[in-house]
């Protein structure tokens, strides 16, 4: 059975995904679109050459009877509304993060979840599907390193836009890393802590950069992450797990060694699209046979949720210079 | 529209690929299968949920109504028949190495095919799919080194069989390098020499194990590369170019970098079909979607016919110890 | 004019000093030994076959008349009393870290020798003679990174006895890191802070292992280090600088690469001995050379004294759990 | 006991080695020197500030009572003169390479040497002090790697003078593998073979550049080595043994690796006395203290007749481009 999807939002993110649903994945086809920019959503139509309908609303697409699936790839302060809509309607739902901007709303739709009483929602959190990554949680959970003590990262993009505020760099970028150490220590966060380092000149004024978060987890792993968001360079993730028993390094992103003009070296990515590229095939993939399955086992609202309250932490601890806990609920059975 | 394949011989690589038109793969399905072993086809339908017919020859499944295109992996020594058979069907014909096992057979299926007056065959050289080999093709024919001048390989196996003879390194083994390097330099070889070392402890009688293979091509590119078929330690391809301006190696697999027990370590594989997973998809993917567009553009007959030639050579110089010419007919404008 | 040198402390330390001083380095001769054990002090001068006299006393081998220069490699709590005696009779003096147990024994030494009127004493931080370290220095110091924003290291043992307990951490490992941070970035620390981590399966009772240690500089740099003594898998410094304009990591000391048994690997030291045997040579024949010169230029009492502040402030920081400043009086002019 | 040492020719070599007897090492002092340039003499002792003595000719300075050993930098054509001088003498003589420009020429100082009755000539083959070519000797020999079966080279300088023609890629660059291989594996050379690549277009007329060089050993150890003198980007040495049992890769030279404007690199050095600048530190001081105990360990008049024999098959194989035998004579046991 072809999954038959609908598509919330034809940007940049919006439009990869119906590409690479229609040209590159298997069991999935785009039945209906929308967008806030009708004109927009009809011109991603003609580039892929999609047989689809275009809806005036997300709510209409929603409630559209040919959609099994509806991927929301719109504006993140619209997230909460469609995947509400979409619990409502009895559709699965990919949302790209964040499930909500606040964490108030990600409980809200996990309760919509609740009560829709199986699970229909998926958070775009496709480190999960890195391979790289796989292979570090694979060592992880086959006990080769012992207990995870610390973890070490980096999340370095070349420059961001001027639009770019000093807390976007939790709910924007460090955002991936916060669920990322969830999944791979299988463990919540107790505390977070920022330290603002000198700011790089290449940083505008709205941007303090670049800052060490230092997170907690309730097993007492400690994390630092550096986030550096204008480092000139590249982009650039790093994660290094310190445990009782070894230490595992996250692979580079395969390349070319040369050697050329008095260096031997390493081309290193600019674009954290192509970083990811193969991780995005992998989760949409994995959403699609779930849906296929009936029975989705992807990132959950729980973990749209947790990412969400540790986001907050984190915003506050820029502020206040300060630890602050992280105050997680229980985790209902539900999301077990 | 859905390319319908017939799958003849459905032994490992037959089932692999099965497994992932089936699983991974978009736009085709599997719609006949046969081989030597009733048994066997039967019992690959059941494991991957096919729904399939059964012929019982190769031929009978080429002449069905429903199939479109041909996945030849068989015995290597039926691969001329089908594919001829093919051929002469008008059915697009993906056929694993060797295309022949003889030159002349080779020569016999590039008559057919130009009679034909369309390109109907590819060739599993899956190594032109690899996102390393592309790598380095994409620096060199960016003109990033300047005329290749030389190229360093090594093609390394744990271990072979007691089946496995010292013509078989050629054949069977470095049959991949003789094709990834005629297309990396653009090229055709020119000559051809062996050189054996003593011999590995862990070689069995019948095969004379390490040997190094010297290549030249046309144009003046040296080529060594070492065979080595019971190295124990892993499954391993090099490849370095050196160029006027620089020199490219071949990224390794991506693993995890593990420090334990006094070594910084990265795993090596054991196992060819995970080295060239991803370049087996890439290669298929593109087989179905040229077979979609009607138009073939991976590796050709012709590709088929240059490595049988070279690889003649290659087998003769182990006998000779001498330096063999290759001796290659002009390229037919059909497969420029 | 060979300098003539008195060697206060015949353990490990001292006998390797004395062996290279004697067999490796060149323009100096030892000539004087005293230990609080006279057996050994006479057991190393028959091992090393030296033309020594023994003294019974550091105080009466420091005021021997053929002495030139005093190495002090005995118990720490003993090293400031014979740094005072050798600056009282005017000798040159290597003393091996701490160069006293307290800041104020390290204020002490620095009012004597700015009465004496001129640099008589060199600490042993012998990083700084480290080949990696000084590429990373040069590099910095050619502003090829900009200015530092960030330091991430680790300074990880594979194990360490029962006697040693949670401030020696800081003590006795972190304190090269104390000095080598403050001569790569040319800075003095303004706080410090200290997390623990889920403590190791492999430390003992009296030690909190491992531990990251945040520092912050004057100048804005942020600091983190991780403090790992059970490691387990070897001896392993780590350091990788942050800066505006490109990040460079410390060199791996050199090894082999080997493919065996399904991996690559390179091997890692056990031994800080033989991590820093080169730096040791250049250390101390810089300071042969200086004294020859009369005008040592290498580690100096205020780099005692500074890594002995901020190493009280690292304590009281493990001890307190809370953010502790590294209050620095400003720096005599005798030691720009 | 001071070895006295007296230096013939004062060149680049020449003064370097005496800069590093003067400045760095132990045990020796420069007290005699000459050169066909009087005036070049005298300047070097100025700037190395040297208490010596200037002789007018080579065999008066040999024959100088103070001499305990000599150090032949001359020119190569001169080798073999001051080098029999020297043994009649009964003057320990370190000469650099080449030992004499012929087979036959060496022949006669180990003739001379033989009939003086003890070894009095060290080799200048530097690369047998390097602590990579030690690492990987030091596997070899404890059997990590097996039977080596292939070794694959190269040996790359960034450019070359006009004066360097074909030839001198064996005399001048390829010497120091055909040493190299010989101690690594404890074997010799049973034949030769070159083979040109099409030509670089940075090589000037004379020289046809790069080559690959093949060698057999006795126990059939094959070994390949690209020769590459104008490779534009560095001097770099590459050297890989295949084993029985696993591979060991040379270290590169220690270097920072950065992060910086889209590649993570590593500088590549561009002079080879770099490369070996403390495997010539200890070359010499070796040589000076087996003076000392009066037996030379290192290179031998044998290692340089060796050396010339094969690279006189290797020159002889560049013109003929067929297999060369290498024949050497039994090793007399005086050189056991």
């Amino acid at each position: 059975m072809t999954i038959r999807i609908g598509v919330i939002g034809t940007g940049m993110i919006g439009e990869e995904h119906s590409r690479r649903i229609t040209k590159t994945l298997t069991d999935a086809e785009i039945v209906a679109v929308s967008d806030v920019n009708l004109d927009q959503a009809h011109a991603m139509i003609d580039r892929l050459g999609l047989d689809a309908t275009v809806y005036e609303t997300g709510q209409a697409l929603i409630e559209a009877d040919n959609v099994d699936a509806v991927l929301v790839t719109s504006w993140g302060q619209t997230h909460e509304e469609y995947v509400l809509a979409a619990i409502k309607a009895g559709r699965y739902v990919f949302c790209e993060k964040p499930l909500a901007t606040t964490a108030e709303g990600c409980q809200r739709i996990m309760d919509a979840e609740m009560a829709a009483g199986r699970r229909l929602v998926q958070v775009g959190f496709m480190r999960r599907y890195d391979h790289g990554y796989n292979l570090l949680k694979d060592t992880m959970d086959a006990g080769n390193l012992g207990q995870a003590l610390m973890i070490h990262a980096a999340h370095r993009n070349p420059t961001v836009p001027e639009r770019y505020v000093t807390p976007m760099a939790i709910h924007d970028t460090l955002i991936h890393e916060l669920d990322t150490f969830r999944w791979l220590l299988d463990d919540e966060y107790a505390s977070a802590q920022v330290a603002f380092s000198q700011k790089t000149r290449h940083a505008h004024s709205e941007v303090r950069d670049p800052q060490l978060v230092l997170l907690e987890t309730t097993r007492g792993t400690r994390i630092d992450v550096e986030v550096f968001v204008n480092c000139q360079y590249g982009y650039d993730i790093q994660c290094t797990v310190v445990g009782e028993e070894g230490i595992a390094h996250l692979p580079e992103p395969q390349s070319l060694t040369l050697r050329q003009a008095g260096k031997r070296s390493n081309e290193i990515l600019q674009d954290w699209k192509k970083r990811f590229d193969d991780a995005f095939n992998t989760e949409l993939q994995g959403f699609i046979h779930d849906a296929q399955a009936g029975a989705l086992k992807g990132p959950s609202s729980w973990d749209g949720f947790a990412a969400a309250v540790a986001g907050d932490a984190c915003v506050k601890a820029q502020e206040s210079g300060q630890v602050e806990p992280v105050s997680m609920p229980d985790r209902p059975d539900f999301y077990r």
